[in-house]
Parts: structure tokens; sequence; C-alpha cells
């Protein structure tokens, strides 16, 4: 019984994304969800109370993930050796991820929604561009920290490059952010 | 009255954008805007007939701004010289339209307008990535391409960097987005 309460909730939120997708989280309702699963409104009430749950539950593991990378990022001793653990994790991530992001990109809903869940812990939003620049960083690499940011996740969610493979999306997207932030490329992307 | 009407017309869109900015698109109503105003629901009736109508001429201006910079690039004979003034006037767009570029970067509703509103002409935001890569492109210059305008416009927009100048701003995106496409640094921005 477990293990099917699992998937129908994992099926839930694949298929709440996918929806939110097409729809936007606002143009997304209960009763398309329970509709596009086959399910009755009742069962995903079952899982989840409000539309707000799901949406902090399809973002949730990508933010746990990405929190996990600064925690760990902050115990390397070197500030570049951080700014590349931290280049290398968000970029695997956003790739994994292309849908999420571009839902997450372009839609306040779900943006709101992560604010929310993030609520009381120290937001990885703020978290981030504060890694990339060394403390004693010029106005210029604070700007290049978040054009790299914005670029890396709205480029890789962009349906134009959803064609292009993981692998080869990571690697552009890893020369791309290192570039802006001054880093040398990554031996294995040199051709 | 041609004066009165132009003003009430430019000052509604300013409130329009303004309440855009705090609630979105889809959370602004024709009476929240006439609220604002101080006027009557029928009062923006005379000017707009539908919000679909106030968020496209909301946007409309700097839209064809940035299709008369791409008109005029394309009459440049080198490709370089072509990236180089779409670089500039688009940073200064940008920079000159935060709080719109902001709305437009964050809400699916003033992007679907704008979808609308460039229906029937070549859109913009196709001709945008096509002009700042050469023909001769390899992949990674596409990818980079994308991050330079997303990066640009969504950093533009941001509310962490609303307290910047916009000299220092424009000159700041300006040099990243350079770095990205690998072009020089313009010679007044090095110190």
């Amino acid at each position: 019984m477990t293990a099917t309460k699992g998937d129908t909730r994992t099926r839930l939120l694949d298929t709440a994304l996918g929806l939110f997708t097409v729809h936007g989280v606002e143009g997304t309702s209960l009763q398309m969800i329970a509709d596009a699963l086959g399910v009755t409104k009742a069962a995903v009430y079952y899982h989840f109370k409000t539309k707000d749950e799901i949406t902090e539950a399809v973002a949730e593991p990508a933010l746990r993930e990405l929190s996990a990378i600064l925690d760990h990022a902050a115990t390397l001793k070197r500030h570049s050796a951080q700014v590349d653990y931290v280049i290398d994790g968000l970029v695997d991530l956003i790739v994994r991820n292309r849908m999420l992001v571009a839902v997450f990109c372009s839609d306040p809903g779900i943006a709101r929604a992560v604010e929310r869940s993030l609520h009381g812990e120290e937001n990885v939003m703020t978290r981030l561009p504060a890694m990339l620049v060394p403390p004693d960083a010029d106005e210029g690499a604070v700007v290049a920290a978040h054009v790299a940011l914005a670029g890396v996740a709205l480029a890789g969610g962009s349906p134009a490059l959803m064609a292009m493979d993981d692998e080869r999306l990571r690697r552009h997207l890893g020369d791309a952010v290192r570039r802006l932030l001054g880093r040398p490329r990554r031996r294995e992307n040199l051709s």
C-alpha cells in the first residue's frame, strides 16, 4: 500500500508539473490535475489539500538539492573551488530539471510558493549569488554573477534548446557561466 | 483636450505597470487600475476595452524600439558591427525599462499578450538570438547567446540591482554580454 501511495504521489507531481508547463501555475486547477490523472478530486485531496502544497512539493526536491550543493561548497577552503563546485552542481541540477526550471522562471505562482516554502530557513536564492562572487568582488563581478545565474536558469529551461541532449547542454552552459565569472574552462570541455 | 487624453493614457499605462509589478498581470484588474488612478472604471474603458489591450500597450513602445534596433543592425555590413550595435541598444533599452523588463520576465500574462501583439510581423524574440550568433556559429555560441539574452534581461530587472544607477548598470551588463559573446570590451569601459 505504501508503495502505491508513493507512486500516486510521484505521478501526481509529474502530472502537475506537466500542466504547469502548459497552463502556468495560476491556470492549473486541482480538477485539471485529477482529470489528467484519471482520478477523482477527492483522490488528489488525499495527498494535498491545496494547489500551493502541490506547487511547493513540485519544487521541493530540486531546492533541497540546491541547498545541499551550497552547504557542501561552503565547506571547501578556496573560493575558486567553491565557485567551481557551485557552477557544476547548479548546471547539472538545471539540466536534469529543465521543465521545472522553465516553469519556475516564467511563473510568479511557483516563485511565490517557493518563497513560502523557504520561509524560516536561509533563502537559497540569496545564498547563491553571494557564493559566486568573492568577498572583495567589484560591482561588475556582482552584475556578472546575476547575469550568469539568471541566464543559465532561463536558457536551461528555454524551449529553443529543449532538443539539445543533456550532456551537450551541460557542457555549453558550464562554459558560458565560467566565461562570465572569469573561471578557466573545464579541461574535458576543451576541444 | 488631446493633450489631456494623451496624459491620461500615459498615466494609465504607468499606473498599470506599477500594479503589474506588485500583483502580476493576472492579479491586476481594471478596477484596481481605476482605483489607483482615482477615476471610474468607465474612464479606463474609454481608453482600453480589456486588460489585454492595456498589457499590449504597456509593452509596445519597448518592443517597437527593439524591432527598430534589429532593423538598423541588419543594415550594417560586418557581423561584429551588428552584434555590437544590438548589445548596446538592447542593454540601454533594458536599463531604461527595468520595471517593465522585471514584469515581462516574471509574468506569463505579459509574455502571452506580447506574443499576440506581435502576431503577423516577424517575431523580435526569434530575430534577437539569431542576430547575436554568426551564421557559422557552433552550438556553444548559440547557448552562450541564449544565456546572454536571458541573463541580461532578468538581471537588468532584478530587484537586487535596482539600487544601481543606470550608467553603471549599463556598463556592467554590456561588459558581461560582451564577455559571453567573445566581443572585446568597450574602450570607455576599461579602467
